[in-house]
């Protein structure tokens, strides 16, 4: 693997070290190696445990390629006697071929090259735990600091005189996760029309009667793991329309979850969540070339990723002990706004276990 | 282009758009190409301006294909009639053999396919100085906050009754960068030791007479521009070592900063901080394997992203009108600290300009 390990989670997954700068990662067997620049030996080699550290100074390449990650991967390489290469399907295409000029066979993966990241260590477990916990205390804020606004005569939430802004709910949030020592880097604070289009982080006032989505997806500081969180407010009494929404999506989520279990294909969970909703009324459907409903996929692996695999989808993966996904199904039509209910889970032998428990909650 | 424009700048610089999903671009000319997710389709064609934003409902390839990035990239080509193209040095080797296979031919660049991004327009350079006045601004109340703490019994810095640690200050600076927008997940405050270490972001409790680097990099949360400062400050009266070591980089800084202008090689820079240092006997030297001295280079560029082109390093690439930079000459040695001062300013044809303006610090 060749690559910046803070946008390559494998690499830190099998080393424990992260960097913005690349390196370059070879496993052979048992044996891991790890090159890094100057700056990053000291700590590359305290970090990690059992992975072979060294600069492209051990290594035997010419002048030239030292400062190149071709340079350094090829001398891992030859010190390490290899000639024949499997690489994850993103390996950058430029080393990859000049790795092959000289002489290296190079297979390219088809998935991950770590497939067991799928399955929680109970170490894994407890730092997602915490992340988890962090995203509910901010959580817990914002909905607090939501309920103690009230409503100026044109609609709009204030908190005393200051008119309450997307922008300024993020900040709470983001706030408490750096109490936390987690960073929350796309915090999700939509409302109205935004909440109805589920990747807007969300801008302007808010205003009463309208849904509020509220995504909260802290990443630790330190050990890198993520937790994700999303609840949908409204303040004051919501419209009929979008209190249907919020009991067909939360009826969903209920129904979904009381399927998870190790052994059952992810695909079931995705199809109890839909068929759920499709009976109250809440087919898909296409306005104005913008698809609508419930318009992406039920849930997610979490990890050293936000996104990682298992996929909570249309895809029949069996669900395994082990696996930390989120339970997230949404709702979104433009004249009514958007729900979506997440709460991110542990799967079992026999069912799930939150990672953290953050209670329901709607009208404020 | 392949890839999550959020890790991938030239995407965000071509388009716009930016999204942690990834996406497909394509060139042609001066026609711009996009191809999303139906969950990003409307805020892309909201955010881009001269680009056909497209998803792969719109392309014409097999089903199976629809889901995958090969069948975006493949659709689009198909749509454009192009069948030879240049990717970037990182392109996924993946969706590079499967084109091929597919009879596109595949050429790729040496470097970046956006060279023109190390020469910023007068609106990046805008975003640029608000991301450089909030690392500033942070810069200032982590100053304040040391300089009202008091040194106990055993050297320790506290605010009141709390010990202050390189925790407490990263989480007061990251918190006044998100009250500006920003974020700041790489902020480093290290002490003593750890300060001897440039990418040791500290932890831990602060001591006095021993230096602390704080090296502010915060991201806009909006518009993803970057701003980078560093200060080093010291708790009381420094060690005379100490003292020689911040004046011989507050010196390096100076000279590298003179010499600064359109037309100059960039290594002329570097070289210049270089001579200054070494003129006042800190050379650089191997300790029990451990690079010390200058051990980095005098500075980066900074946009779209943190660190990009141009380097002032060894490399003797001209500086350029409108080229952003860090000039960030620092010394390390464990035994006394590191020292690393830093500011932000764009190349100009007599000169340079500063992005935002910071006063120098040292004992506080």
């Amino acid at each position: 693997m060749v690559g910046s390990p803070q946008i390559m989670p494998d690499i830190r997954y099998a080393t424990g070290f992260t960097a913005p700068d690349p390196v370059v990662y070879l496993q052979e067997g048992r044996k891991k190696f790890l090159v890094v620049s100057p700056l990053e030996l000291e700590r590359a080699r305290r970090v990690t445990q059992g992975v072979i550290v060294q600069t492209a100074a051990a290594l035997n390449i010419r002048r030239e390629l030292k400062p190149t990650l071709l340079g350094w991967a090829l001398g891992l390489l030859r010190q390490v006697g290899m000639h024949a290469v499997v690489v994850p399907p993103d390996f950058p295409i430029a080393v990859a071929e000049k790795l092959k000029r000289a002489g290296i066979r190079i297979r390219v993966a088809k998935d991950s090259l770590f497939p067991q990241r799928q399955v929680k260590t109970s170490n894994e477990l407890m730092h997602l735990a915490e992340c988890q916990r962090a995203a509910v205390r901010a959580m817990v804020t914002a909905v607090r600091h939501l309920k103690r606004t009230h409503v100026d005569g044109k609609g709009f939430l204030r908190a005393g005189k200051k008119l309450v802004t997307s922008e300024s709910v993020r900040v709470l949030i983001n706030k408490v996760l750096l109490d936390c020592h987690c960073a929350g880097q796309g915090t999700i604070v939509a409302g109205g029309r935004q909440a109805a289009d589920p990747h807007e982080v969300g801008f302007g006032p808010l205003r009463q009667g309208e849904s509020i989505v509220i995504d909260i997806f802290p990443q630790h500081l330190d050990h890198g793991y993520w937790g994700d969180l999303t609840r949908t407010i409204v303040k004051g009494p919501p419209a009929p329309a979008l209190l249907q929404l919020y009991r067909a999506v939360k009826a969903a989520q209920t129904a979904a979850l009381s399927v998870v279990r190790a052994g059952v294909p992810a695909s079931r969970v995705h199809a109890t969540a839909v068929r759920v909703m499709e009976r109250r009324g809440f087919q898909n459907k296409i306005t104005d070339g913008k698809a609508q409903g419930f318009i992406h996929s039920t849930g997610h692996g979490v990890g050293l990723a936000i996104h990682e695999m298992p996929r909570v989808g249309q895809q029949s993966t069996r669900l395994r002990k082990g696996n930390v996904i989120t339970i997230e199904p949404g709702l979104y039509y433009r004249e009514i706004g958007g729900v979506r209910i997440e709460d991110t889970i542990v799967v079992t032998a026999l069912g799930w276990k939150p990672l953290a428990v953050c209670a329901p909650v709607f009208q404020v």
